[in-house]
């Protein structure tokens, strides 16, 4: 008998990597994966039934506290990368995002995490994530 | 005998060309220069004594309605370029500033303008430039 | 009877605004719809059954010239933008792009054209638009 | 008796923050401290004697495989950011920067780290840090 015990939330975003996002090297420039890791989680998040925009209009906004990126290959121009955005866990004052960046080939490319920070846009405290976003993200773990 | 009639504005800013203004040709990618615009009149307002955030927290702001560019020769990693910007007459309710960007060896490789309107921030309404400006630039004119 | 006698090319494509592209006024910031007519034309030129990366390889490359840009309103944070790419003339040494952007409730919020050559990558010299991007757009016009 | 044992080297670089760094919360964007960080890297190479340009040019090419950020405090626009550079130990295979990001009130926003690998350009092999940055390094350890 065999019991999965590990929940999470995975979702997984297709990215196009355009002229802009490459350098001299004609590498993707490292630079450039906190914004691919934003579009993908801002999808993972969408996928749920909730926007990123929604949270934020609704009083709560998401300050980044930590990045931690690991390149292991470059990406190229006009490649089709595949982003896998995981939350290990329930958030409480943070969310924490893993992503993993695939090439075409399926080769894992690089690896991040970011730490959100769930913060009262009238106050500026830090607070606990939105019910909005949790109701939506219990049903995973 | 000789009298310079044309009064103009004209300040010129040195901009180092980073690793993440490159493209794989090689050449800063020509979606940067609006951003090396951007940089070049800040500065140019700046050295009248008044700064463009100073200008948006007393109540305008200034959205862009066109740019211009012409691409004459590209610009390369770590080169030094300097920008003149050039406002060309008073502003009333649309202000122009005109751009040339020259490479180390004096060649002009870039030319652009833009146009910049006055916007009550509280109302979103077109204005006539603000006064603190204005006193400013009137000297040159 | 009615015969249309204006052939073109055009086509359609979706980008969502993401959070970098924003800036402290909420809007997108003017200088980042370079990169969106960027994106955009690539996926019209691959539309068509080649791509521009498969055209640099083949050793062309396709520097900009110019760029004008009419920007009439914002665009915000999450919109899914439609933009238009038209190209309104076979090519010959130059090829023109227009861009027609497009917001969700369908409003024309920003019009612009870039000026591309063709040129050898192998002796820097222009040259004529290479038949492998000739061929597949023959047809529309 | 006081014998400083710790030896490393330093470099300060002031940086302004852009209109085009912010995002719409009026921050600078958290995946603009890379470039951040490669502006001040550069200038603290360049404020030894020798470029980076230079030392690709020779034919070593200097890849990231990792950054680290911890975000303290936002940035805002138009402030002038102090980045403190430090090069930890003498690289051999991989060299360490550490960054510090002060605004104008003198405290700590922004700390990271960067590795860079040395790749032989053309056998596209890691290698040691070449002789000529080494050479312009060593008095500082």
């Amino acid at each position: 008998m065999c019991i999965n015990l590990i929940k999470m939330f995975v979702y997984q975003h297709p990215l196009r990597v355009r002229y802009s996002d490459t350098d001299r090297m004609g590498y993707v420039y490292y630079g450039n994966y906190g914004n691919y890791y934003e579009q993908a989680r801002a999808e993972a998040i969408r996928s749920l039934g909730i926007t990123y925009k929604e949270i934020e209009e609704s009083g709560t906004i998401m300050p980044i506290t930590r990045m931690n990126i690991k390149y292991v290959h470059p990406a190229y121009y006009d490649e089709l990368l595949l982003i896998r955005t995981i939350v290990p866990h329930l958030p409480k004052r943070i969310i924490v995002f893993n992503y993993e960046v695939f090439n075409e080939r399926k080769v894992l490319i690089n690896e991040g995490e970011t730490h959100l920070i769930f913060v009262d846009a009238a106050t500026g405290k830090v607070k606990t994530a939105p019910l909005s976003l949790l109701d939506k993200m219990k049903p995973y773990f």
